[in-house]
């Protein structure tokens, strides 16, 4: 490492800083890679003790990580942090026991690793098996929230990855000791401590190392807001997966059974407006709308939505309270008590709008039309596409895979909620007898 | 698209050029976004259809290919390109045949679009189907072969993908003659003719143009040298699959039959020495060294392979050809009658020169040891293991899928032989009655 005198420039000291924090992110790097080598082939059992040992460490260093985490926390309110944020942020004694408790649900979990794809013996007698291992190493960025630390470690642990983990400055000293207490767990399991790494640093820079570090780092789970996963899939070289962003349509078909359709709805953008699955967006065919949209307006209204509606929504908005819609709207991942409407004349042309305006994520289409939800189907181009159901079951856990990493929106590895078999890759392993190609 | 008159500077002028080349490549990419979208939902029957109207247009249009390919071929042979290079551009009337064959084998293969892949019926009651989907838009980037060309767009085609084609600019006009016989070919089979693209052009700033369609493109396929995919990776924001670099290795164990770790050295080595799942690598364990070297040195120069041994090779070397290995040579995908040698003091070393040298397409271990073969397949992180068999296996036709598109080195997605299910993404498809999320 380079070292400086007091007659260093303040630009060739910056250099230093930062060739300093490359350095020490190639170090972790590097104790990750050779982690990952040795965790890959271990089996459940050590896996799942080592699991219920970072969940008993958890709960025993809760003091401490409280204390860290206040210190996040005063740092976030002098800087004028939102009480929303201050309260993803929070850490506190009962909380750590839930994040103890959903390790302990992940040790439950099957382990993917082992698992036969495919087999069988070829017409030469070769016997042919692709079986589930491991990624590797397994970077994350995120944002807000510390238990996102443990769960990502655990899932990446039970999937026989390492994880790399680089959470938001804001939480960067919780995450150090969340991540100091899971590596002592892991001593004596057998599970080398190195399978759990923190990103050193909290600069900008530190994100960019993770994201050149092809042939160290094996895939990149951003999990964010648009802008992160934007940059991410920009300027990273190592394989990314997109995750989370939701511009979710609920389509209102011609033929929609009106009182499901509401409900449906309601459910789909109050339930939880914050979170990726939520609806932000209606489009209702013009056969139903004067059945279905005045009574629509009026819950949505009574639930405190804020509608942004097109020239024909607003022709039924007798309480004058819907918003003119713009193009933004229509492309808006609110995460809030807003919603975009439109009216269509025709299921192709709400797909029309979906290809045009949507992320991926997840749309419904309510109908009792079996071709009308056929059609829907076949077209729409999304993770998932729910039939008289709310857009809010796109969720690792509704689907019944125990935990999630993310929702991934690309159509590259893995699409929709992804659990731990989402988390390996395969192998190949052909068993002969002198076999030879001639 | 801007005009430039006579007063235009040279710079401008090339700035005029790039601009219209852009503007022409995503007028082509609109074009097959489109037909992504209609191509994905069209049943087998139409797609086999439209398969075998290529396949007879191609034998029609046999002379006219031959003449647009002696263009390219006398080119290259202006421009000095090697016999080997020739060969592999040229085609003849029986080899276009022999392309048309092959595409009807792709239409005869089964079709991985609609698939379940996962399904079961939550317990709340809601019927969830995991299906598979068409990725969309794959982009191919490939050298030399213009039968690369035919092959690539009819496994596209077959699995619902529009291909946009980057091929040598060597091949280019006769990329283009066979691009429009198969896009005359899809008028009036149900098929958009748009599902086959050519990306216009030669520059490098083509290429570069495909590796930026994010949003229009969605995965990247180069086929070709190291060089090309670090390229595409480094460049490329559109989703990357990296397929076939291949440095593999033959690792013969301590205890090996010795005789077959003849027969599997010299098959792996010879049988193909151009081809990506050729051996490049022997490592011998050193129990074994002094009864397998002699024979296997002498067996590797009557065939005429050029050892690269290291000094404990070079101690069997009693006719004196072997040639002192560097670490370049560990490295090296010879692609050539050349070979790397190296005598290893166990298993665990074998595999550490795999991990630090190889390429992880396929390695290979010769032995009668259950406990051996077991600890290198759980070690050893490629694409492919063989346990007494060769690594000229690793192939989609071997391995039963029919065809390939390529072999996956990447982790992401797809991982060895990629055949048509690799061509394809999924969708959660939830049917309910009414369902919302309590």
């Amino acid at each position: 490492m380079t070292r400086y005198d007091a007659a260093t420039t303040p630009k060739e000291s910056v250099m230093g800083e930062q060739d300093r924090e490359r350095e020490e992110f190639l170090r972790v790097a590097e104790r990750a890679r050779r982690a990952a080598a040795d965790l890959a082939p271990l089996p459940r059992a050590v896996k799942d003790a080592a699991l219920h040992a970072i969940a008993d460490a958890l709960v025993r260093s809760a003091p401490e990580i409280v204390k860290a985490n206040e210190a996040d926390v005063a740092r976030a309110r002098e800087s004028g942090t939102s009480e929303y944020m201050i309260d993803r942020l929070s850490l506190t004694e009962p909380r750590i026991a839930a994040i103890a408790e959903a390790v302990r649900k992940v040790a439950a979990l099957p382990d993917p690793v082992g698992e036969t794809v495919r087999g069988n013996v070829l017409p030469n007698g070769l016997d042919l098996r692709q079986i589930r291992v491991p990624l590797g190493v397994v970077g994350i960025i995120y944002e807000g929230r510390p238990n996102v630390t443990v769960d990502a470690a655990a899932l990446c642990l039970k999937s026989g990855n390492v994880a790399m983990l680089r959470g938001s400055s804001s939480a960067y000293e919780s995450n150090t000791v969340l991540v100091n207490v899971m590596q002592g767990a892991l001593e004596g399991t057998g599970v080398p401590s190195d399978a759990v790494q923190l990103v050193p640093g909290t600069s900008r820079a530190s994100v960019k190392h993770l994201m050149r570090a092809r042939g160290l780092v094996d895939v990149l789970i951003p999990r964010g807001g648009a802008s992160l996963i934007n940059s991410v899939v920009e300027e990273s070289t190592v394989p990314v997966i997109e995750t989370g962003v939701g511009n979710c349509a609920v389509y209102v078909d011609a033929a929609a059974d009106v009182d499901q359709a509401l409900e449906i709805l309601l459910n789909a953008k109050t339930q939880r407006p914050s979170v990726c699955n939520a609806a932000e967006t209606v489009l209702v065919h013009a056969g139903v709308a004067e059945v279905f949209l005045p009574r629509a307006l009026e819950a949505l209204r009574e639930a405190g939505v804020t509608v942004h509606g097109d020239e024909r929504v607003r022709a039924h908005d007798t309480a004058g309270t819907v918003v003119a819609a713009t193009e933004d709207d229509y492309r808006a991942e609110y995460l809030s008590l807003d919603i975009a409407a439109r009216v269509v004349d025709s299921l192709d042309e709400a797909v029309a709008h979906i290809r045009t305006y949507g992320s991926g994520h997840t749309e419904a289409i309510v109908t009792t039309s079996q071709p009308a939800a056929k059609r829907f189907v076949a077209l729409v181009d999304s993770a998932a596409v729910m039939v008289n159901a709310s857009t809010r079951f796109t969720d690792g856990e509704e689907f019944g895979y125990g935990a999630e990493i993310g929702i991934s929106t690309q159509k590259l590895h893995a699409r929709g909620p992804m659990g731990l078999p989402e988390l390996t890759s395969t192998k190949y392993v052909v068993t002969g007898e002198g076999h030879i190609r001639t």
